[in-house]
């Protein structure tokens, strides 16, 4: 019970900031004494500190205000897309202690290369963050289908990979003190909008991005959407289109063949491997009127809002966020897409139903494989202190700076 | 606390009939004292009875053995169909005590109608059941987005009905003393398979049925998918089909519109309006050899796997029930649905779904509505004992049996 009181604090001052011992009663429900006393346990762990404001606002005492200590906890989070690896020291509280992204050539396709880079990516980093800092776990996402428990992916489609231990491979190269935690890009990019984007205090929602590959996540009544064995959330795989392309899953005709980055740039008439760049020149050439770009995105716009409707019938979302490129076709092409959603999806549901943009731009899936790193100290945090974290940074740092120079 | 407890007993034992008191303090985790205390509280509520087995079973005393009184406590469940209306009445366990189905007629397109006559069924039905059995709670299953609060429905397709007050329009036709319960039949047919049926045990799974339209409802931790306004589950409405005809929800090549009674009965070379007659005899003439049966039912099998590999892909559910005539499409060309399904849905969530008929053959949403008619008396027997049931029967009877005589 204390250690279900102290993690709901924690969690509290983590993902709001600076709060105030009368706010942090009112939303727990717990008696002034007794947050007190969770407060005092978690200054002593040297994770929050507490604050008297200068200023007395209204009658009566002002109240403490405790804030995270992103200098004394912090994660390692990663995102790894089939261009580009980006990865972020982020300190509890959330802010970004450091952060570093790097282009992924040919050695996307071994998992082993990927990882091994990757390591030493996150050793830099770990050598970068405020000396005394505490490394409590790291998070990486993938975009493919992972099995939570050790971070197997099952199918990365986009990254050529299947049942690869990308866990396993990472694992060896870290620092084995520090909880590791693999998952879909989708997955965590849900997290990341809904802890700190465009679904706070949203119990119901769904995200969907895509570059040239289609993924998503899917929160219900606040938590995250994993199915039976963790898989769920692929909305790039709807089957959408019975006359549609193959898709790199296996099958045919899937939301990622008519919404995805190739299926954009086909419909412009470019070449579809053109990748991240060629994208934006179609949307800017849609922008200024040309025609092909514009019939391409009004294309790629009405299957998108196919998509959406199916998961609006379905899931009857409170918000669904459009991350990714799919960001900017949507900015591109609004009043298409929320015309075509009105047209097939229910009538009760899509009224009630926000479609934005998300708040964290690019940076869900990176910001989100932070959050889930830092579930093990959120869950049980003065647990997490007892055991003993590693030793500041350099736990993280020794064994992987030996390993290679600074990547990219 | 107590009555959390108290209420997870009760659940127990009207979810598993006669449970013994060792295996309630195994479930719940509660001592030896606090379950006899609560089954005491129980008993004493007349809503279980207590035996000691004959037998010794092995070493130690005997267990002593609870078990629901369906003859103390009982619900009114409905089914309304496009075709039928069901009725019945459930005790606490399960038991059904009395039921009764009638056909609907021109009068389905008139909610003050289907609610008049339904009421009428409620109250002959009520006086059906055991002397002294209280009526807890009455639940309504219907074809349609349904607001949960009030029983409000906002679009049945298949009915006709948009923006139905049909649960004022039967409460107060009903002892307004007994809970009214209105939900989609999607929804209380995967409640019912979850509970009682093909579920049991099951923490994430899909309930999809169909005859002249085509809905479900999805289970997800062990909990109904509501989604943010209770409309989640829409599964029949799912857009699949962009060559497809327009549906009766306002949509264009929604499942339904591929797999529904109608499309079967098309694609077999039949009239479209032919009913479930007409789809039995499709059916029958597709297993002797008719090839127009034979391709309709393949055709119909395959869009029916495209929509389950959506649901397996974006839900990794477990267990994928095919409840009403959708069963028996599946029993045909179940070997067409199961490749087509391999075909389109991703690799590592496919071979862990179960594929199943329903346990409860056609009466899953019958029963499910009374399952929701329990909830009030599940959530809080002994409060709900305290504020008072309603008279023996005869309360719903007599406002109800006055209006008219015994409907169809």
């Amino acid at each position: 019970m204390r250690r279900h009181n102290v993690a709901t604090v924690l969690r509290q001052v983590h993902v709001h900031g600076a709060v105030s011992r009368a706010e942090l009663t009112s939303v727990t429900g717990l008696s002034r004494s007794t947050i007190m006393a969770l407060v005092a346990s978690l200054v002593q762990a040297r994770l929050v500190a507490e604050d008297v404001p200068d200023r007395r606002t209204g009658a009566g005492r002002p109240s403490h205000v405790v804030r995270p200590r992103p200098e004394s906890a912090y994660v390692l989070g990663a995102s790894v897309d089939v261009a580009w690896v980006r990865v972020a020291a982020v300190g509890l509280g959330g802010a970004v202690l450091a952060r570093h992204d790097y282009r992924l050539g040919e050695e996307r396709a071994r998992p082993a290369s990927v990882a091994g880079r990757l390591a030493r990516a996150l050793g830099r980093l770990a050598a970068e963050v405020p000396d005394g800092a505490r490394a409590v776990g790291v998070g990486v996402g993938v975009p493919g289908v992972v099995r939570r428990a050790d971070g197997h992916v099952e199918l990365a489609p986009n990254l050529g990979w299947r049942d690869a231990p990308f866990g396993a491979l990472l694992a060896e190269r870290l620092d084995p003190a520090v909880p590791l935690r693999v998952a879909n890009d989708g997955d965590v990019g849900a997290v990341a909008e809904h802890v700190r984007g465009a679904g706070r205090e949203v119990r119901s929602m769904v995200y969907l991005a895509g570059g040239v590959g289609v993924g998503g996540g899917v929160v219900v009544d606040g938590a995250m959407l994993h199915g039976t064995a963790g898989y769920a959330g692929e909305v790039g795989h709807m089957v959408v289109n019975p006359d549609g392309r193959p898709c790199r899953c296996g099958s045919v005709g899937c939301l990622e063949t008519e919404i995805g980055e190739e299926a954009l740039l086909r419909a412009a008439g470019r070449r579809p491997d053109g990748g991240g760049e060629a994208l934006a020149e179609v949307l800017a050439a849609a922008a200024a009127g040309e025609t092909r770009a514009r019939d391409g995105v009004a294309r790629v716009a009405h299957w998108l809002a196919r998509g959406v409707a199916t998961l609006v019938n379905v899931l009857n979302p409170e918000l669904v966020v459009l991350g990714g490129p799919l960001g900017g076709i949507f900015l591109a092409a609004e009043d298409l897409v929320r015309r075509d959603v009105a047209r097939f999806a229910l009538d009760p549901s899509w009224p009630r139903t926000r479609l934005e943009l998300p708040v964290l731009g690019g940076d869900s899936v990176l910001l989100g494989a932070a959050e889930l790193a830092f579930d093990g100290l959120l869950g049980d945090p003065l647990g997490a202190v007892r055991t003993g974290f590693p030793a500041p940074g350099a736990a993280l740092s020794s064994a992987a700076t030996s390993a290679g120079p600074w990547p990219g």
